[in-house]
Parts: C-alpha cells; structure tokens; sequence
C-alpha cells in the first residue's frame, strides 16, 4: 500500500542523502523498469497505474491511482509506473579496454547521455570522479533510458585511481590531438571533463595525451559541444577504426 | 518601458502564432544576444537587469529588475537579460554541399543541437519539414546557445523538395549501410526523421541510400541513440573524410 510515511520517503529520494538513508531509489516507467529484469537490481516494490503491463512474478505491483502516482513521481508527465529499487554499490570491474572517466560532470543528462552511449557502444565501465552527479540522481536515470542497468558505474578518487593504471589516460580537451588523426592505444581511459571547466589540473597532469575534435564551422562559430555530444562524436570516431 | 501590454505580448512569444502574429521572438541571455551583433537578425529593444554589460549603441536597452525579467523569460532560471527581435523569413539557399534536412522533429532541445552541430561542422543550411518544431520557438533559440544566427533554417514541403534536388538524398535508418564504410557522395542531403517513427515514407520513397550506426553493445543494449546524438556521430564521421 501507498501510505503516507511511504510518499515521504520516495519525495525524499531526489537526494543522495536520503536515497543513502534508505538505500532506495526511483525507477520510472514500465519501458525502463522492465530492463531491471535483466539485472541485477533489486526490485523491492512496484506502484503502477497500468500493473497488467508490467510481468514481475516475484515482486508486489501495486495498483494505484494517477492522482496518487503523480505525488510519488518526479517527472513533470508521470509515466505509467515507479519501482522501488534497492541501492546498490557496484564494485569496479577490472581495467577494461576502454573506459570512459568523468571529471565532475554536473548535468544528469550529460551523465545519463554518456552513460547510454557507453551502452551503445559495448563500453561497460564509466568511473566518476566522487564530485560527479550521482548515477541514481532520478534525472540521471531516466534520460538513461534504461542503460544504466547495463553499465558498471563507480565513484573513485581519480587522481589515484588514473596515478596507478596501466591503461592510456587520454583526455579531452579545446585543444590537443585532432581525433581524425590521432591512434587510440591497445587500452586506455577516455577522460572527459567538467561543463565548464574542462579536467581538474591533477586530474591534466595524469594525462599522456589530449584529443580534440576540430571545428569545421567558420571563425564565429560555436564556441564548443556540449560533453555529452563531444563524448559520442569521439566514441564514434574510435570505433570507426575498430 | 516594459509596460503591462507588452508583458503580455512577450509572454505569448512561446506560441507560434503569436510570433507571427506580433512578428516577434525572444532571446535570452547577454551571451547569446551578443551574437546577434554579427548576423542580420534586427534587435527592437533589450531589457536587461544588466545593462551595463552589453553594447549595442543603436538598440534601445531598457533596464528593468529582477521580478520584472521574471515576468517575460522563458527560462526556469532567467539569465540577465531579454532581447526582442524582429522576426525574419529566411529564403532558402542554393544546394550546398552538405545540408541536414528535418522530416518531423518535435523536441526543442533536438532541433537546437541539431543546429549546434550544423554550426560546429559548418553547415550552412538546414532544411526541415512544415511539421518540424519552429525554430524561433524560445526552447529551440536557447539550445542552439547563439547557433541559430548563422544558420540558414527554412521550412518547406520536404517531399516537393527532395524531388527536384540535384544531390544524393541519403536517409538515416535503424537499418543501411555502415556509416563507416560508407563513401559520402560530393553533394547530399542528410535527412533525420522524427524521434518516434523515424522519416514518413513519401520521404522515404525519395531516399537514395540509408546509412545507419552500428551498435557495438550487446544484444540487450540501448536499442536507438537520440536523434541529435545520431546526427553528432554522423557528421563526425563525414567529417572524418573530409
């Protein structure tokens, strides 16, 4: 059942704190909810306008009204359900080929972009930077898209984390290696920076080599991409020679 | 003066109708009014909590205060200051070499990337169908971030359009050929199609070739990138060739 104290603690969840408090988080919409089956997360309950849509055998779906669902959702148009998901802490996986390191981004679409390009592209590792905006952020979630189920996404100092690696740490940058020209090494780390101010300067010093990608417009042209779309023109750059 | 009956028209502004009725948009922030200074589009008047910071010697700058530009901007988080422009009608460029052409987008915040893109790569036409989201739309002008002044984009009866052009009409598809052993031709237009249903099949029928992303994830990954996103990766790699 929907009751009061429940309502309480998922408004409360748009908050690291308390979604850390509770151990919870929010997943909206039967399209996203259903990729959890494919996962590991932990669905603990589900409160749904449609349930007959919804095929969970081993958890409670519970009926509830539009008016009730749109107190417990945080979209400005609610979707058709919200499941209750248990927080989990992800272990990061070994090295992997290419990864994608996040330098304080700020903006849950960018991160919720980023992540679902890692999808995309058979990237399975994202690792943030603990100032980064948190991947269980609702907003970060949804503009997922569902691909956050399928990317290992982990929180770590990265000075010491990119100081002991044996991959390439490659940054990104307004200025460095024209990515039409450059050679991606065997193993390596895709730094990507923050909105405003690009890589931290002890995150740059951990970097063998910046990559940029060129500008073809005019002098007057725009200024930079937004880092979810510099992400994705790079990531198809490298896999274009793969 | 910002008086009562033009907080009124100014407030209409996010309707189509009202833009062509009043011949008027609206642009927001010092950064990206700036912009203006360089292209043909003509400025009425500014209001501005910040008046100081721009130079425009032959715009009338009318400061005015917070709650005010309140009252007129569009954004959850007014910036400083809002511009009232002239509305203008673009005429439609000779074939270029490269266009992008719209058949049916609706979200804002994808035609205004979109035009972003067009901006960085140096594209000078966009072309989209009568159906596309208006590009004076005040969501469209703000995520162009100032793209929208030096980018030609005219609306037309695509089918009509793509009939009689000389270039190669290329389709973008979840199924065609590997944007990445594909051979662009000298002269095409790249047509997106709209985020839910992809082209309409009159457009379809006046494509000579679709090409696709391939995805690199596995079997369960994210079944389709964003249309801006898509469009990103493309010109980069058209670009890549170039």
């Amino acid at each position: 059942m929907l009751t009061a104290h429940k309502i309480k603690v998922f408004q409360s969840l748009d908050k690291k704190k308390f979604r850390q408090k509770y151990n919870l988080f929010l997943v909206e919409g039967n399209k996203i909810i259903q990729e959890l089956k494919h996962s590991s997360y932990k669905i603990q309950e589900i409160f749904s306008i449609q349930p007959e849509d919804l095929s969970f055998p081993e958890t409670e779906i519970h009926p509830i009204t539009e008016r009730e669902l749109k107190k417990i959702s945080f979209l400005q148009t609610p979707k058709d359900s919200v499941a209750v998901v248990e927080l989990p802490s992800p272990e990061m996986l070994e090295q992997q080929k290419i990864q994608i390191i996040l330098d304080g981004i700020q903006d849950p679409g960018n991160l919720g972009t980023i992540i679902r390009l890692a999808d995309w592209f058979g990237i399975e590792q994202v690792i943030c930077s603990q100032d980064t905006v948190d991947v269980y952020n609702p907003k970060v979630i949804q503009s997922t898209k569902g691909s956050f189920a399928r990317i290992n996404v982990v929180y770590t100092d990265l000075t010491e984390y990119l100081a002991k690696t044996d991959a390439v740490n490659i940054g990104t940058d307004m200025v460095g290696e024209n990515i039409y020209h450059f050679d991606f090494p065997e193993k390596f780390n895709l730094i990507l920076g923050n909105e405003g101010n690009g890589m931290r300067p002890e995150v740059e010093k951990l970097v063998s080599q910046n990559i940029t990608i060129p500008r073809f417009g005019q002098k007057q042209s725009t200024e930079s991409l937004n880092v979810s779309m510099a992400t994705g023109i790079i990531l198809g750059q490298i896999f274009s020679k793969i």
